[in-house]
């Protein structure tokens, strides 16, 4: 089978270098089009990270520019023209989003592109809240990609589409949660406390001075999504074709910035309706939960989305967060709660499961439903 | 006014150390006595400590030891006979536990110098749940004192008393609760998720391999502690002259350890009774709470116990742990819960304010009372 | 004694706000000027600083801005006619200079103060190059103040000089060095490898994904600045009244950003003439080292330039940045080179020492020798 | 070919678990036996590292305990007939120490493995200074296995044989010295100033509160070594069988600790002998770099001994320790000397290059020649 040609927009800064090294040697995919901001355009794609590498050598052990995506040139992510030219030559499938810019450009961009027939997979938040844009886990709600033919029926598009990524800090509880939804558990409110990592916060991002031997109680935005993003993301279709946001849980988000490089960990207390699982039937909901990612063998997919530790003091961002190619979300102190019904800690890794990880295994899903 | 001549007991440790070092100016008080292990005793404080001084030119601007300090004899503190000696000879009237040893030669050791006749301020864990020994803030439960003649009584001792610190980690949010609860305020249930700062756990501690670009989602027995030692400090001595606790506010605690050197900090969420005071109100009721340490103006209290701050990323550890001599909470973020009523973000100096600070406040408060 | 009237130009930037801050209750000194980029003009200093208050709490029990500082109005540095207004109407003598711009910007800017009147004690790098400006650490070259009138008839400046304060990364070692020149020992050659703090990069200054778990070994011109400006420093004026630049010590220097908030750290080994001092005698010369800051009691100089620590293990940052105000060097593992004589570590803090409280000193050294 | 299976001693220490980790999937060996001390000793090893496994996850992708090791019953070191009883029962061929007991102990304790007839590669110090004990880096001195017959006729050993690994902080510059030298140029003197990680002094190692914001100018011993260590590896044996070390190049170490959990940074300025090679020269000589375990491909050797970065700010400890399996030295930074003669920063893994990967590659150089 020949690869997919597909681009990323925004390729040059910290979410865009992690696509590319994520996507090094992927199966499926093939990088053969970046784009970034003006000031890239023109330049190799090795030329253009020069001095603002951030992954060599970490990152879950992957690396490095392959010497074919170095050699790319970089084009213009705001002139549609160029991309389309790629698609023609047979060079751009579809797009990773990772765009760096204003919320509004944003959108409008990635809306001329899907309009354009070139189907966007978005990192970026300015679509999140588009009414008929799937906000994907491919774990939980794959189902939302019956979203795609209502859009383009909505919009008028014809082979492009935009579906989106959630926000990085609820990647460490949602999955956590649907698996017990779906075992008939329902969830009535939680609060949920979260120590997030600093490469969340983009490059440069937030000022070594704020953080050393200290930790900022607050990011702008991040509770108001942690609170909101499951309630869609939860959702269900109706035969309008409308998707309904969940009506619960009730979220209550304190958003921390601690110094972690990388890896998101939330403690969550968490209310059940009258049916109340047990501590032992929680953990082993959560070890035996598979969805149609590990059925299917998605190359990206964790191999066990969810993983139970048993150790009184995991998981740990630098101990747990590269588990299972960092995809795989730890889960650790289970156990009940004095306030609500259960209590746990769980993690992962923000840039990969969060980002450009878990947008990797959502093109997947749309790959195997036929969408790309 | 002559000083009142103290000991401190486990001089060489991390706590007694800071509580040398708070003292080396104190108006009322002046250490006389140092005991600690057998494997310092006979040596100078000056010796004994050298090479494993904590403190040094940080905690709040306070540094170095006195030369009268410095050239103490350090005693074996299991040895009574010495404090006794240096009770009769007017150099100890009564005595800092900063004792690090197994919990139940502590209980007994302490209960040895009272019963003597040597007042003990403890900062260990020990007697936390000794019926009738008092767990201290000053702020809070001044009345609690009440305690040390029933205490005498039930021991039959004759000076000696002992009274107890509460657990660094539940500082930054009982102070609050208290200031909300005096003024009618119910508070039914709480959710807090602590981040605490390495020297809560004593030196050596936490190794620094665990907590470089890590954090630690457990601290062992620190859930219990800060989820059972508000309702003793919220408790009210009956006409029997037994302390009761009180029965709520029911408390969740999630404790997390992280790389910060000094200062907790804790997330609150919080549920009122049927009475609820606006954002507003709570601000109000914090900024202009004081009590009785304020108004008879003990050397170490702080101006204001509760310091709200406005800004939306505050408090910060590093820039608000040294607020009013590191002796004040500093609390913000106040704001409504999306599942209880309102959530803030609290934070105190964790072995000032919550340890060696906190323990001399409640000796000047145990001064003011006539009980040393 | 009324105080002096002083400005302070970038008064919004890190170290800007650090000189806030120490002039605070400087006994002969106020703060009565204050003027940033044109973006915080017209705004109260306390509102132009909200949310980017860098110092509260920390830097050695420094904190807050005062009422009167809090309502000036802060004024355009680059409109020189509102610093002449200020000073006609007694309300700027001079001014400390902390601006951030390009360094061809504050040179010309700089120079424009100066002509116009109003001396300047800079804190940029702009004009330690500059011939006749003299680059003083109070303790060390004092008596090249004698540059101010050969500056100003140079320039035709009547009132106004500028003067300039060295780079941070000196400061740790260029004051011992001295110290030991003036007894008469010749120092030859030095390898100094330092390890600095981010606060030295100013603010956002350095990316807290590049410093955690990491350090970086590379400072942009810092190893430039750590070879020559030292010579310069320890130059002598010539009978034409030109400054020339010491030829010795030559000096490698090594420059290296770590995970340390305040405090630069300097690992020295160094090479005598033939007369080469004893480690003892090192040390003796060392503790007993005092100046003109010393003699004269300037109100900011530290009792003792010079601390000498001799356990094995200091200094270090977090616990000796501090001392002395934080004002003093910190020396220490003072031992024989296998390669060079002498080898040994030296520690100060970058932004009170080696900015905002240095230039303080240099002002004062100012207003003794009459120029202010 | 079937694996040769070995034993490690002290394998529930970090270096321990590290060789665990490393010889996992090894093509070559398998481990087959382990010991630690008395304590662990009848337990499973997965019990005996049970809440104190340091590498989960992290360590260059490696993580877990494969279920054979994990399910071997863990003897207790000092009692050699258990090793003996291997071996006779072909469980054990050859033994990795990372004991961790007092020098004196460790010293006896090898011997008389090896005099049993069992060889060991140690990580421990006690040997290197033993002086028919090869003292090996296998890309450096692979030729000092000579010793090896000489140590067994000295001390009347049959099979067995002690060889040693030197201490990490020399990995990241004694490679690049032998690099330069078996070019033809001599070196003549050096200044090295190290960054070390917090996992070179083992588990519970560096108190986290010595570490955060800070740094500690001094390692107990380890300057000597770094001083010392690389005249006996750069040492030749002489007709007599004797090792004699090299007299040059002279080396002054200043050794640091600082927040970095894993890799060695050095600045390194070094003076050549009369013939001096150009930058480009020691980039070129640096890049070609190979040696026997390259051109024999054993399993664990680095493609490339040393790699050279021409980026200004690199190499840097977590974004380039993990380069070629860990194995490799990366270099950058290579410029004029303007003390000496050149300069550059030299990185190494400490934990892997610096301890069990260089102890692997040590055993695969033996097996290569036949010594195991």
């Amino acid at each position: 089978m020949s690869k997919i040609p597909v681009g990323v927009l925004g390729a040059t800064g910290m979410v865009g270098q992690m696509y590319i090294s994520l996507l090094s040697n992927h199966p499926w995919f093939e990088v053969t089009y970046v784009a970034a901001s003006l000031r890239s355009a023109g330049k190799s794609y090795a030329q253009a990270v020069e001095g603002r590498r951030h992954l060599d050598g970490s990152a879950a052990g992957k690396s490095g520019i392959g010497d074919s995506v170095g050699k790319l040139i970089v084009e213009d992510a705001n002139d549609l023209s160029k991309a389309l030219d790629a698609q023609k030559a047979g060079r751009c499938s579809f797009v990773f989003s990772a765009l760096e810019m204003e919320k509004d450009q944003i959108k409008s961009l990635e809306e001329a592109y899907a309009a354009a027939g070139i189907p966007v997979v978005s990192n970026a938040s300015a679509h999140r809240w588009t009414a008929d844009a799937a906000m994907l886990i491919a774990e939980v709600n794959h189902h939302h990609t019956d979203l795609i033919p209502i859009q383009r029926k909505n919009r008028g598009w014809d082979k492009g589409f935009i579906v989106v990524k959630p926000n990085c800090s609820i990647q460490s509880y949602t999955t956590p949660l649907w698996a017990l939804l779906q075992k008939g558990y329902e969830i009535k409110r939680l609060v949920v406390s979260t120590m997030q990592a600093v490469s969340g916060a983009g490059y440069p991002g937030v000022p070594s001075w704020d953080i050393i031997d200290n930790l900022v109680p607050y990011i702008g935005g991040e509770e108001e999504k942690s609170e909101m993003e499951p309630l869609k993301i939860l959702g269900s279709i109706n035969q309008e074709g409308v998707l309904v946001n969940a009506s619960e849980p009730k979220i209550s988000a304190h958003c921390n910035r601690v110094p972690v490089s990388d890896g998101h960990t939330a403690c969550v207390s968490l209310e059940f309706g009258a049916k109340k699982p047990s501590i032992e039937e929680v953990k082993k909901i959560w070890s035996e939960f598979k969805s149609l990612p590990q059925e299917q063998h998605f190359p990206s997919a964790p191999e066990r989305p969810i993983i139970v530790r048993e150790e009184a003091n995991r998981p740990q961002p630098r101990k747990d967060r590269d588990a299972d190619k960092a995809m795989a979300v730890t889960v650790g102190r289970i156990r009940p709660c004095t306030v609500f019904d259960i209590r746990f800690v769980g993690l992962s890794h923000n840039t990969i499961r969060g980002a450009a990880g878990g947008g990797i295994l959502s093109a997947e899903l749309l790959k195997h439903k036929g969408f790309i």
